[in-house]
């Protein structure tokens, strides 16, 4: 039984870390399939010191990492992390201000000096689209595209076991797609008028108030009971989020033609109209050839990004990603 | 000296063949870009019998087939097609109605059995993008997105010296994105309101007559034409086509962060106010990180589907496209 892997994930609000055994390295898609399941073991959490800087967040991490791996060998270490990740030098490249200074973080050499070991880093959403390609709905599939309506709206695309990250680690922001319903919404990018603004837990939120739900609904998990409840503001405000998601996802379904979408995040999970809406906004946009793609729940679990990380890193270490064509 | 490949290019118009010297079997574009460029022989062109039925247009391309090859041995035919086509069988799965009863045509028999050697087959867009990828702009890239602006709107994202065809080979219909300038307007697909349908050639014309353009100027030609001479129909129509493909291309920018954009077809290439305008949309939706992508004119020429389709077929019988993960 070769060591575990030690995985970690560093989120806005969370860091995660597990030691993930029965990952086999370099192996496709078809060959994971066939196997067992990999497993997680001591996973454990901590908050982000989101603030603090890069120091005191890989401080964090690292500590975390020591408790987890708890004088156990491990033989790499895979991270998921938050922002643009430039994989081949182990970097992040942009950030967003949910982790202050995180541009520009040199995520390997820390972890490198202290176990000793290979590490690799991609980015969260790439790494939970892994995660779900290899060991959850995509298993069976060569090609899968994940989506992820949380806090944000996040995409990954994964094809033949890879993830498609794009020439920057860029791939997959499909939350910054411009949808006319968002015009004038401002987006955490910048811009305005893009799908997250819109369609994203906060944005639902907000448009909710715009629709006359109480301002006391603060929170998804809030407006989440009153639209289930009934309150119709609520309900109105996922139905319109999850029609024009889907609108977005039917256009995305003709550019990218995946073989299964699976969704994910808060959203997506929350009971009430979304999905149902997220099905005629697709239907309405996506063309004969691809519009009975399988669209799933995701099924790989919710420490996805700790596998996808796992996984990636064993890749790496087979087949460094700066000598891939 | 190997034996050249027989090409074939089969349009909705036109049915062009050549022979193809001094592509390598197999070869990534990388190796590629160190090579002398491939060279077309006996380039030869008919017109495709495009409303008589697939046995006709099978027919009249098996005959310019026969008149290229002139008793020259072959080692390939490498064959690209208007429609979605399932490379893995070589079949047409679905097409629009400018080639009739195009759909559930077997492409490979025929040419198979009339040359004996192995024959493959891919969608003409697809075969544009590969051709520009390995031998035109994309000759020193990891990835390259083709947007095709003509008769209709497509595109194409090559990755790593491979075309990303999607599940059922329908990847890369970048012109069946909603916008919300389309509202109303009927796509070729099925649908309304697709980029297409307003910012293809047809789409443009139909546009500017809307903003005032005399009637009298009925095609790209004759538009491209006012427009270069100041008609403000003619310019106002290009410039809002070109914003909107634009907004598309800079949301595809953070979907796919493509190494570089290369854009081609008629449209593309008249002169006047689209490429600005284009470049403007752009930069309106498109995120910090993905902004600088290089957007440059298409230089493998016009027969870049023909070089496209014999590099794929090489690739083809070196791992067959069932083979691959």
């Amino acid at each position: 039984m070769p060591d575990p892997v030690l995985a970690l994930d560093l989120g806005g609000t969370k860091i995660r870390a597990a030691l993930v055994h029965g990952i086999g390295a370099g192996e496709s898609s078809a060959d994971d399939s066939t196997e067992e399941p990999p497993r997680l073991e001591r996973i454990a959490e901590t908050a982000t010191p989101a603030t603090a800087g890069p120091a005191a967040i890989l401080g964090a991490a690292l500590e975390l990492a020591e408790q987890v791996r708890s004088g156990t060998a491990v033989r790499a270490v895979g991270l998921s992390s938050a922002g643009v990740i430039d994989s081949a030098r182990g970097r992040v490249t942009h950030a967003t201000d949910s982790l202050t200074g995180w541009a520009g973080t040199d995520l390997l050499t820390p972890f490198r000096e202290r176990f000793g070991v290979g590490v690799s880093a991609l980015n969260d959403v790439h790494a939970h689209g892994l995660g779900e390609a290899r060991f959850g709905a995509g298993r069976h599939h060569g090609s899968l595209l994940l989506v992820a309506v949380g806090t944000g709206i996040g995409g990954c695309h994964v094809l033949g076991g890879s993830v498609v990250a794009g020439g920057r680690g860029a791939a997959g922001h499909i939350g910054h797609v411009p949808v006319p319903e968002a015009a004038g919404i401002p987006c955490p990018c910048g811009r305005t008028g893009h799908l997250e603004g819109l369609a994203s837990g906060p944005g639902i939120v907000r448009l909710a108030h715009r629709l006359g739900a109480g301002t006391a609904l603060r929170d998804g998990r809030a407006l989440a009971a009153a639209a289930q409840a009934g309150e119709s503001g609520a309900r109105e405000a996922y139905r319109i989020a999850g029609a024009v998601t889907g609108r977005v996802l039917g256009a995305l379904l003709n550019v990218l033609d995946p073989e299964i979408v699976t969704v994910t995040g808060g959203v997506a999970e929350a009971p009430g109209p979304w999905r149902e809406a997220l099905a005629d906004g697709i239907r309405q946009e996506a063309m004969d050839v691809v519009a009975d793609t399988p669209v799933l729940s995701a099924t790989a679990g919710s420490h996805a990004a700790l596998l996808g990380a796992a996984a990636r890193c064993l890749d790496d270490l087979a087949a460094p990603v700066a000598a891939r064509p």
